[in-house]
């Protein structure tokens, strides 16, 4: 898996990412987004965010275009906020649950695509297991279609890392004088990695990776974040804690892999271990949470907590990529 | 199961049911809404119904909401009703099959239903296996959230008791002198539960439940019945008949219970079982149906039958339920 | 399976699809229905089709109605393309997953049926796996209710041969003068059957179906048609290939059929066999590909190769045909 992530060659999907005209086109992942545009993204993020017991936000930006969501991994919660965000854009959705037609019969990835691009789906949203996948689908698609990554196996889930920068902006404000700390199985984790090279790219003050050592990324692929093997350590007067789940999925040997109650022992994020960061910190996951594993339940509930926030803010973001790259189909 | 039932506080659900208005605002149970408001939905049930060669009604009623189908039992029918409900007001409509995503990474169903309310589900339909799951739900969400039970294990099915009441009221008028026989898995059955108390509630003359021993209900369940283990007993003079399915899958030992011959020989309701019964007298059966087993496959197609009017009449009652509860959101 | 065939009326079935105005209400099946209401349907079609980087052509002309799609078969192509064709006429769409709900509680087909019929689903797009299900239910349903065939066991699937003939319409304008080879599985095709009738109702030249003789038809069922078993001969001149998937599920014994290998030796349609064809000739294939096997990969892609054009007329044509009978069923 990692010998697949060295293969990748980031500053080439960055490039595919835009159009002639510098406007974003795919979203494959935040390597190489400048920092002008992951601001742009945000700021209209916020502007569809309402209040809780408003209706949300809608508009007519994706009037007659058709979003196909094609998840060869299952998924409720990105394909739900997909689907909203698109639908409330006045999209038609195509959900696709690919695991189960075509390719029993052995059709390819890329004839997939094809037949779905020929059906006039302008805007694919593809969640799935092999690393490349999206920037290989998007290298191959026509002028009028744009490809949006909704989870890479571990490497890359770049809407993801856009709710978490949006959801810290909202409650931190600048990103300079911040220390972020991620806390979990960093190694298998395409969150850890998008929301990493998405605060780095925003200027974040420090980024701290904290796993046991089975589950830390490789030295040099965040080279700009400090890898910690001590909660404790890590913890220490943070202003963002991201506690990540387990992705037992993704890992081929589960030898070296704590049971729930060792884990939470050494890598549970607690309300008692919050004190060691600041008081005024928030906690973040992206779900789904496994409640006393990697995070203690009572403090997913509690005010520090910003875990619906960043759901909600998922929809924005996902609102706003969408509305962007349909404008620049149109540019073309 | 049983344990279960008698666990439950009903006054505490009904009671939960209606906002400080006193207008709907969730739907989890016949049980403790009173006659005025049942009559009220039917009514409004009654202005969504249009002849079977128009075309169905609509509405805007619901415009800019998101309506979650939430499943956790697999179903076709009322899932179908619904999303057909919610469109025709104009709503998005939002289909979760939650068996195969979330609830393997081990999220909690209160973490979920946070999810979705972040996402800006303003009603959620939910199905569960286990008693009590949506009343639990409605006592967790936020304000500007309603919950609609669309089926709980084995004791309330509130849609499919208000289709019941609808189908006989437009048949038969006042309830008053009327005797309904329920005959079949009264034990196991949401239906007969739900319809039971609606009917109740109504006034009806008499309520007779008809099945074998291992069938029947415990007797302080529903005390205003009679319970009955002869079939042509129970049919004798009855005006309503409705057959039930029995609920296999939610029977611990199925060794008692009788194979289908037995079970038609004893239990089927049949054309010439139905002589017993007043002339015109009319036959239900909330689906699907096992023809030949609880139902004589004749019957069901004779103009005796309003098993189709019920299906017809469901998504009626559904959109005058999903219409009054966002109605109660608006007003709070 | 070929009793089953023979056991139909395809006569009966023609019928069937014209109400008493001689307007297309059901479609099943391409045979029995006339040359003009082909052309019709054909020219409705183009009438759907807009440049590939324009947005796809919408209309209101079901608005407020209702299509169920009903797939007893696995399908993503047709599914999604009936899905995208409907929401694009204004029409709500139901997509219901049958193999996994109501049949496993023993329900019939009909009563699936008379269920969605009282939801108001005026028209349902069948897939079946059963030769007769769509003529059968096209038999009960009510006046407002029109049946589509999306596929029946090996013997039909109509929309995919009007897709076919667009696609040849559009490329070599009359029919009169074509040869049209058909490759590979032709027995256990419902695509080739489909084609096969509705060329023959155009007038073509002069069509061959090439297999192996375990994949060769009855030589009675296509009696318009040359069976040959040689591809070099049923390719020599010809002006129109399409190849065929081998039908691996719907036959019973494999032990005769030919690996991947073999077959592609044998009956592959390449590059290299083309040039045994007009140099024009355009290649088809209904999807999902299986390249390598019956089409080599670099043919699918060639300049030759219509086969993403294929479906997106099949998108044009279910719009027509959608269209088409809702017409009909606001005349009757």
């Amino acid at each position: 898996m990692n010998a697949a992530k060295a293969d990748r060659i980031p500053e080439d999907e960055a490039s595919l990412q835009l159009n002639d005209h510098g406007e974003l086109r795919h979203l494959l992942t935040l390597e190489g987004l400048d920092m002008p545009l992951l601001v742009d993204l945000l700021d209209d993020a916020e502007g569809f965010l309402t209040p809780e017991d408003n209706l949300p936000a809608r508009s007519d930006a994706l009037a007659g275009r058709t979003v196909a969501n094609l998840f060869f991994e299952p998924s409720t919660r990105t394909r739900a906020s997909f689907d909203l965000a698109a639908k409330r854009l006045g999209a038609d959705v195509l959900n696709l649950d690919v695991n189960t037609s075509s390719r029993k019969k052995g059709e390819s990835i890329l004839d997939t695509i094809y037949t779905l691009e020929a059906m006039r789906c302008d805007i694919m949203v593809v969640r799935d297991a092999s690393v490349g996948v999206p920037a290989y689908i998007a290298r191959h698609v026509k002028d009028h279609v744009s490809i949006l990554n909704a989870g890479e196996s571990d490497v890359s889930h770049p809407t993801q890392g856009l709710l978490d920068l949006l959801t810290i902006r909202r409650h931190k404000g600048s990103f300079a004088d911040l220390t972020v700390a991620i806390v979990g199985d960093i190694r298998h984790s395409r969150v850890a990695r998008s929301a990493a090279f998405g605060l780095q790219t925003l200027g974040v003050g420090a980024l701290r990776l904290i796993s046991p050592a089975a589950m830390a990324p490789d030295a040099d692929d965040m080279p700009f974040a400090n890898i910690i093997d001590n909660l404790d350590d890590g913890l220490a007067d943070a202003d963002v804690i991201m506690a990540l789940r387990i992705q037992r999925e993704r890992i081929p040997n589960l030898d070296g892999i704590p049971g729930p109650d060792e884990y939470f022992a050494s890598y549970g994020v607690s309300r008692n271990r919050m004190r060691l960061a600041k008081p005024d910190a928030i906690v973040m996951h992206p779900g789904p949470m496994n409640r006393g594993v990697e995070i203690e339940g009572a403090l997913a509930d509690s005010a520090q907590s910003v875990i619906t926030e960043q759901v909600a803010n998922g929809v924005a973001v996902r609102m706003a990529v969408l509305e962007r790259v349909a404008k620049s189909l149109e540019r073309r």
